[in-house]
C-alpha cells in the first residue's frame, strides 16, 4: 500500500466519466467535498493482494498521522499513480471500504471517494511541516488471510 | 525521475517555512499561480544524478504529455513524495532549473515553484482522462556527463 497525506483546508471533487473498473455508485456520491480533511491518496500493490496486514497497517498509519495533526476528518481517495505494481481493482477496492468502515467504528468523520471514475477535485494544502507525507505500508504475505476474510462487518460486499 | 501530472483549471502557491537545502529566493517568488496548467510534480532520484539524459527525457515527456492536452503552460512543482531514493536537493534543484530554462527556451510559459520550502498549493484537476497522469522517466548512467555539464544556458548555476 502507497499512501500520500495532505492535509487540507478543503477538498471536494465531482466525478466524471467512468474509468476502468468503476465502482457502481449512487448519486448522492457524484459528488462530495470534506473541510480540514486529513486527505489519504491511496494505492493498493499486487503485494497486498495476499497480505494478512494490509487494511489494519493502512489503518494503523492513517490513525498515526491523523493523531498528529489533530483531526478526525478523513477523506480516502483511490489514487493508482503511487505504483507500477497495482492490485486488482476488486481488492483495491475491498481493502478502502475495510479500512473506511474500520475508521468511521472508531469515531472518524469519512469521506471515501469512489474507486474508478475520473474525477475533478480540488484542495488546498495547509503548508506545515506536516501538511505532506507519504508512506509505504509494510505488509506480510499470507495466502490464508485475503482482505474478505479479515472481517470489516456487514457493509463490506 | 518520477513525475506526477495534473492538468488543472489552475494553481496557487505561498511558501511558509523552509525545509532542508530550501533554495534562495526573492520576494517575488514567495507566492505565485498559473491559469490552465500542467502541473508537473517533479521527484529527482539517486539514478539521476550521474545520468546523461534524465534532463533531456524529462523534458521530452513533459513536452508529449503537454502537446497531448494542448497547453503551454507548465508548473514545475519539486515533489519528494513520490521515491524513497531521493537525489541531492543540489542535482534535484539543477535538473529542474534546466528543464524550466529549456521550456521557456522552447516558447513556453512556465511557473517554477522554489525548491525546498514547505507550501501552502492549491488546485482543481480538470477530470478529463488524461488530467492525471503518472511517469517513471528512463535515464542511462553516465559518470562523465552530470547535470552540470549538459549545458542549460547560462541561467543555470
Amino acid at each position: 500500500m502507497k499512501l500520500l497525506f495532505v492535509h487540507a483546508d478543503y477538498i471536494n471533487y465531482q466525478v466524471k466519466e467512468k474509468a476502468k473498473s468503476a465502482e457502481e455508485i449512487p448519486r448522492d456520491r457524484k459528488s462530495g467535498g470534506m473541510m480540514d480533511p486529513l486527505i489519504v491518496f491511496a494505492c493498493a500493490e499486487k503485494a497486498d493482494e495476499n497480505s494478512s496486514d494490509a487494511t489494519e497497517n493502512t489503518l494503523a498509519e492513517i490513525k498515526n498521522v491523523a493523531s498528529k495533526i489533530k483531526t478526525e476528518n478523513i477523506t480516502i481517495f483511490p489514487f493508482a499513480h503511487l505504483s507500477d505494481e497495482l492490485a486488482t481493482p476488486e481488492t483495491a477496492v475491498q481493502i478502502l471500504k475495510c479500512v473506511e468502515y474500520k475508521l468511521i467504528d472508531e469515531g472518524y468523520h469519512v469521506l471515501r471517494v469512489p474507486f474508478g471514475w475520473y474525477k475533478v477535485f480540488e484542495f488546498r494544502s495547509k503548508g506545515h511541516p506536516l501538511a505532506v507525507l507519504s508512506r509505504s505500508i509494510p505488509r506480510k504475505t499470507n495466502p490464508a488471510a485475503l482482505p474478505s476474510k479479515i472481517g470489516c462487518g456487514p457493509h463490506v460486499e
